[in-house]
C-alpha cells in the first residue's frame, strides 16, 4: 500500500508542515520507502518532484522542507510497491496534459483486472495498475468531452469513472485538472479543513507544532486530505468507502452514493 | 534568446560540470534569468526540474550541482523571455507522453506565425511559440505513425518537421523521445564528443577544471551540445544553419540538406 496527501486552498499555501509528516512515513515512521512524489499547481501546470527512493532520507525532500513553495492545489504520495517494480516510471503522482492543462493522479490500493480496461490517447510509461487506471480515466474523459467541461459536469463524470474502478478493488485516489482536487475513498481517506479561528497542530510523525493563527489570514480556507491523520490534536473526518470529494479553493463537496451531500464546510 | 544544453552518452553520465556552466549563464555570466529547466532521462521517463526564476541564484539548481544524477540523455535550458511571460508554464523543457514514452523539448529563437500551425492531440499549457511548435510536431508524428516507428524512420520525419519550422525563423532546438536526442541548428549550436583518451576541461563561466580521465572508463562516449561552448580548452564543432543531429548513446549522425553525412564520431 501507499499513502496519499492532498491540499486545496483559497490562497497559495505552504504545505511543508503536512509534507514533513508524510515524508517521514516514506521509510522512517512508515514502510513506504519505494518512492515519493509531490506536485504543486501553479496555474494550469505543476512543479513536480519525484524520486524512486525513500523520502525520509532524500536530499531533495529535505530541500522541499526548506523551500516555501506556495500553491492552491498539491498532491503527494509515498509508495510501497506491490504491482510494478521500484522505478521512476512507477512513481506517483503521474501526470498528463489534457485540454491545455496538466492533470495529476496518485493512488493507493490494488485494482484487479484494471489492465483489461481499453486505452485510447494516453499510454502508461510504467507498469503500475495505477497509471493504467489514470490513462483509462483521461481517455474516457477525452472521448466523452471534446473540450474541458464546466466543473459541475466534470465532477459527475469523474465520480462515474471512480465508481467503475471502485468495483475492481481498492481505489483510494487523488486527481486534479488544475481547478479541482478530486478524491475517492476506496478504503481509507480522511480530511480536515482549517479556517478561522485557527489553532495549533502537532504532527504525529515528528515533534513539530505549528500555530496556524500566526501563519494565516482570517479569510484563509485550507483543506488537507490524507490516507491517515497527520496531526494528533485536530479532528479529522473519515470518508466512507465509495465517497467522492471535490475540493475547490479549500471548500469540500461530498458525493455519496452518486448524490451530492449538503456542504460540509 | 535562450541557451540550450544537451547530452547523449553510452553509459549513465553525470552532467553536473556542464550544467554548472549553463546555470551561471542564467542570470550571472549570461542574461537568461527568466527560468531554467533540466530533464534527466531514466528509461522512458524523466526526472525534470523547472523554475521560472534565475538558475544562478536557485537553491534547487545548487542542489543539482551536489546530486550526481546519472543519465544517458539530458536536456537543459536557461530562458530569456521574448514571447510569453515569465511563468512556470512557459519554462522549458516542455514534456508530453506519446506512445508510452515521455518526450521533451527545449528551444531558443523566435518562429513567426507558428501559432497558425494547426494542432491535434497536444495543446499548449503556456503561451510560448516554442510549446506550440512542440505540440505541432508531436501531433504530426502521432497522426503519421500509429505507433513508435524505428529510429531511422523517425529521424527522417523529425528532420522534415524541423525544416518546416526552420522556414519560420530561428529554430535552435533539442528534443528527445527517450531513445534519441535530436538537435536542430537554426542559427547557433555546437557540440563535442568526449572519448578515450580523455583529457582535462575548464569551464568558461566558472573556475572549475575537471580531469575526465579520472571520471570515466575507456569505453565511455559522451557528446555534449550547447548554444555556445561551455569549456575554454576543448574543440567544439559548430553546426550550420539547417543541420539536424541525431545523437544515440553518444554517437553523432549529421543530416545536412536532408541527407545523412558520413559518421563524424
Amino acid at each position: 500500500m501507499c499513502e496519499l496527501l492532498g491540499m486545496s486552498a483559497n490562497v497559495p499555501t505552504d504545505i511543508r508542515f503536512s509534507f514533513a509528516g508524510l515524508a517521514r512515513r516514506g521509510g522512517e515512521t512508515g514502510p513506504h520507502a519505494d518512492g515519493w512524489g509531490i506536485c504543486f499547481y501553479e496555474g494550469r501546470t505543476t512543479r513536480g518532484f519525484l524520486e524512486p527512493e525513500p523520502s525520509s532520507s532524500s536530499q531533495l525532500a529535505r530541500l522541499l522542507r526548506d523551500m516555501p513553495i506556495k500553491s492552491c492545489i498539491v498532491l503527494g504520495h509515498v509508495r510501497r510497491a506491490n504491482r510494478g517494480r521500484v522505478s521512476l516510471a512507477n512513481t506517483h503522482p503521474f501526470s498528463r496534459e489534457l485540454w491545455g492543462r496538466r492533470w495529476t493522479f496518485a493512488h493507493n490500493g490494488q485494482l484487479k483486472g484494471v489492465k483489461r480496461l481499453p486505452l485510447s490517447a494516453f499510454t502508461p510509461i510504467g507498469t503500475t495498475d495505477s497509471e493504467h487506471a489514470f490513462c483509462w480515466m483521461l481517455g474516457r474523459l477525452q472521448v466523452r468531452f471534446g473540450t474541458l467541461p464546466r466543473p459541475a459536469i466534470l465532477d459527475s463524470a469523474v465520480a462515474e469513472l471512480c465508481a467503475e474502478l471502485h468495483g475492481l478493488g481498492v481505489f483510494n485516489m487523488l486527481m486534479s485538472d488544475s481547478r479541482t482536487l478530486y478524491a475517492h475513498c476506496g478504503k481509507r481517506l480522511c480530511y480536515l479543513t482549517r479556517r478561522a479561528p485557527f489553532g495549533k497542530a502537532t504532527l504525529i510523525d515528528e515533534d513539530w507544532t505549528i500555530d496556524f493563527a500566526r501563519e494565516t489570514s482570517a479569510s484563509d480556507v485550507v483543506t488537507v486530505i490524507a490516507t491517515q491523520p497527520l496531526t494528533r490534536d485536530e479532528r479529522w473526518t473519515n470518508l466512507e468507502r465509495g465517497d467522492v470529494l471535490t475540493l475547490r479553493e479549500g471548500s469540500v463537496r461530498l458525493l455519496r452514493d452518486g448524490h451530492a451531500q449538503p456542504p460540509v464546510t
